[in-house]
């Protein structure tokens, strides 16, 4: 089958042999995937990940419970038997692979492996450029788990892209002050056509106001600017994953009660019925589809500055 | 009046000055105090304090709800009328003085102002010994204020000084299965005749199964070891300020979902329960007194490896 495979270099190929599912998994052929950050950082090594890669995909379930329906997955396949998993903390399972990105092969190809109970229904009225964001979208929906929001919170969200956008959204949707604060004048547009309140980074204050900072800049400096935006006893979220160490000044944390909270994959019960009921949209993020041969073409366009979500349109 | 001013230098003197109280404020006259890790850090240069040292102090208040009877004093003092304040996080107020901290003269000294709601009655049957441990144990119960505890979390404390002995006591009250890593043979014994089961941090394996991790210290790669302990979802709670810099690899709190979280100054009512409930001991803590014109020899003490805390009878 077609997939594109990172081996230290990023390699489209015509001759990739999809491996057995194993008795508790489906094979799910795809049908639109997209480049999310972290494929961005695969490719730069991060996380020594060889192999075919994406993880934010919809497709059409060939057996399990959803047989012949449309389907997205979730990332994590735990082992359902350790401590975490035990604890309801599958996603943190030790012994997990994640497609795309740890020992499993992903969803940029005719077909990705994927266990059934990962699987989620997408309904009909949701279309396949839509589901494709469940991924990213139940991420963004994680906060709102971590966190209980009364809706009276003043949140800043660092970082004008993909996920930037989304959380802002998500955030917004429970009810809270959202700003995003902004590098991008294309992205800055994407927003304010959402209505979201924004600001330029240059123009920013460092008023210390904000209940919540989420980050998504992606960069070693959000944090420096989170603190400086989160007031005391405030929260900062980690949403990216920055590969290089951080130098900081930790005395705050302390001094100002400050609590910073990781946070990764989200649930995609939430995103599914954000999608369905129209409470979030996806469209204006939606920059470019590529087939699966233009591999290069569709990751260099992923990392320019004027573009949000790269798709693939596999079948 | 006598002092131990910090300006530049650590200095007894003899001839200081008390100003008049304000209208809200009452002259407490010490009767014990005690050295914090804080004041050694002052000493350094750390929020370059110039004045009376001292915080953690029991004393008589000559005027005010309590005249004439035994205090402890919170040292935040707050301008109660601006937006923290009226969130109920005084605490954090962006006007404070902070007694022996922050433009506030402190209780190394025959006589400390206070503003009167700052003070709390000590109970009879509580000592001056033990009432003079409020301030530091009022700080390790505010961990407890800050994660809703349910009496299974298994919690390793980073550091067997004494803000870690009490936050090890304070913890295994409210149920916890509490270890503490040591570094010190002394400091180990005491802990191991309280019953609190110990590791040498020589000995440390990183089994990343705390679900809480308490920093208590004081030194850069606390945190570091503590990101090797703290199971997934788990947090690390930082209850010493560093004054340098940290480099710190942050993917983990993200991959991890690890939060972590500062916390300073606690609830004296609290604080004063467990002491007059016998339920906390501190006297174990109690390494030697001096009086104020011994201020070099007790400061000199208070920093050697086998010194818990290094008190001032003061009256």
């Amino acid at each position: 089958m077609r997939a594109i495979v990172f081996d230290q270099t990023l390699q489209f190929r015509s001759d990739v042999v999809l491996r057995s599912p194993g008795s508790d998994e489906v094979i799910v052929d795809v049908i639109q995937a997209g480049i999310c950050e972290t494929d961005l950082q695969l490719c730069k090594g991060y996380m020594a990940f060889a192999g075919t890669l994406g993880h934010e995909f919809v497709g059409i379930a060939r057996s399990g419970r959803f047989a012949g329906q449309r389907v997205v997955g979730e990332i994590n396949c735990a082992c359902h038997a350790c401590e975490m998993c035990r604890r309801q903390l599958s996603n943190h399972c030790p012994n997990r692979t994640v497609i795309g990105i740890v020992a499993h092969d992903g969803a940029f190809a005719d077909s990705v492996i994927v266990p059934d109970q990962n699987l989620h229904l997408v309904p009909d009225h949701v279309s396949d450029t839509e589901a494709v964001f469940v991924e990213p979208l139940a991420a963004a929906c994680r906060i709102a788990e971590q966190i209980l929001l009364d809706g009276s919170e003043v949140v800043t969200v660092l970082g004008d892209g993909r996920l930037g956008n989304l959380c802002a959204q998500v955030l917004r949707h429970h009810g809270c002050d959202v700003r995003v604060v902004c590098k991008h004048d294309f992205k800055q547009q994407v927003l304010q056509k959402l209505d979201i309140p924004t600001v330029m980074l240059a123009d920013l204050q460092p008023t210390r106001d904000s209940d919540i900072v989420v980050d998504c800049t992606g960069s070693p400096t959000g944090l420096t600017t989170a603190l400086q935006l989160v007031r005391p006893c405030g929260t900062i979220v980690l949403k990216t994953t920055v590969a290089a160490d951080q130098t900081l000044h930790m005395a705050p944390f302390v001094i100002d009660e400050i609590k910073l909270l990781g946070s990764r994959c989200g649930p995609f019960a939430a995103a599914l019925e954000l999608l369905s009921s129209r409470a979030i949209s996806v469209k204006p993020l939606q920059t470019a589809t590529y087939p699966l041969e233009a591999a290069a073409t569709a990751f260099e366009h992923a990392v320019r500055k004027d573009a949000l979500k790269v798709l693939f349109g596999v079948r």
